[in-house]
């Protein structure tokens, strides 16, 4: 276990029915690495289970019980499909934006992200499959396609899914040293992707 | 979604407090893009809510309301050291891993497996930073160090964390083609090392 105690954040990562597993579990597991640093929380917008597409049902905090933000995480996974279309969802995901210090997206979570507007004239990416529908939600956005994660300010959006592992690494590396980062990713015997423009699914 | 009509099995996984997050996710990440042909399920001894050591509550069933086995799954981390000394849950380990056609483990997992006496004369690995650990369990396994993950039988064993995505798709390779487990990690965008012999993290 890594402390450092001059960094201490609450992680809040925001579920919704059939999001995609490992899109949250990967930086979980990175973030929860330095947990003395970072109090990680589940919330919904109703709070209890919530079920991912994979069939993992996680209990969850509503959202009204949401605090400091801090950090805000938001998964992607079929749901999206869905909550785009859930205007209290994305004014929610609008307000804690606004207030949280960092944003993170992997996948598809760009796209709710993009419906509050808050990705205006920055860069960003998302996963491949899905990258014309999310490009849909807000043209103003400059998506980029051939990269592992983008940040831009406060804002940091991943590929698909694996990606987030290593947007996660960066993010530690970014708030921690680069040598906090490759001890969490050898710790957790992961191959770090440290190359952000490196992007191997892009083709 | 990839649909194989010609395998159906519940892919059963054994939870306990301060499990390792990615150890179990990763794995049902990878699964769960064929879920048509897997039902996954979580379980505990007494079922309800469990607790990683990354803070994801997740709900489960007990272990009583097991069915048909099929595939086990046997998660590692610091809950492994308590789980060590739980005659109870390692009778049933042993139990459910007879009757199954196949058991995965990742990281730490292997120990409990190890405990039941199953692993005796079989290939085995784990993670390295407990390495020393895993194997006191029982010195008469083949326990090898340089292994992102074993095969031996119906026994898949792998190292540390990430490395049970690897295992997991060496898994779907076995059953389903290594065409199909290239097309999850390329769905998930994931580089996966699908040489079990590489293993950069044995030093």
């Amino acid at each position: 276990m890594i402390i450092l105690e001059e960094v201490y954040m609450n992680f809040n990562i925001i579920l919704f029915d059939n999001f995609e597993t490992l899109d949250v579990f990967g930086p979980v597991e990175v973030i929860g690495k330095i947990r003395d640093s970072y109090n990680i929380s589940f919330f919904s917008e109703k709070g209890g289970i919530i079920k991912s597409s994979q069939n993992v049902r996680i209990e969850t905090l509503p959202l009204d019980a949401l605090g400091e933000v801090d950090v805000l995480m938001i998964p992607g996974g079929q749901g999206t499909r869905v909550e785009i279309s859930n205007d209290s969802l994305i004014h929610s995901i609008r307000e804690l934006s606004e207030a949280a210090k960092y944003v993170l997206t992997v996948c598809t979570g760009s796209a709710l992200l993009a419906k509050t507007g808050l990705l205006k004239g920055k860069g960003a990416t998302t996963n491949k499959v899905a990258f014309d529908w999310v490009c849909q939600q807000d043209r103003d956005v400059a998506w980029v396609k051939k990269a592992r994660w983008i940040k831009d300010g406060k804002f940091y959006t991943s590929s698909g899914v694996s990606a987030g592992i290593d947007m996660a690494l960066q993010f530690i590396a970014d708030l921690h040293g680069r040598d906090t980062a490759k001890r969490i990713a050898c710790g957790i015997e992961y191959i770090w992707n440290e190359d952000a423009e490196n992007d191997p699914f892009c083709i």
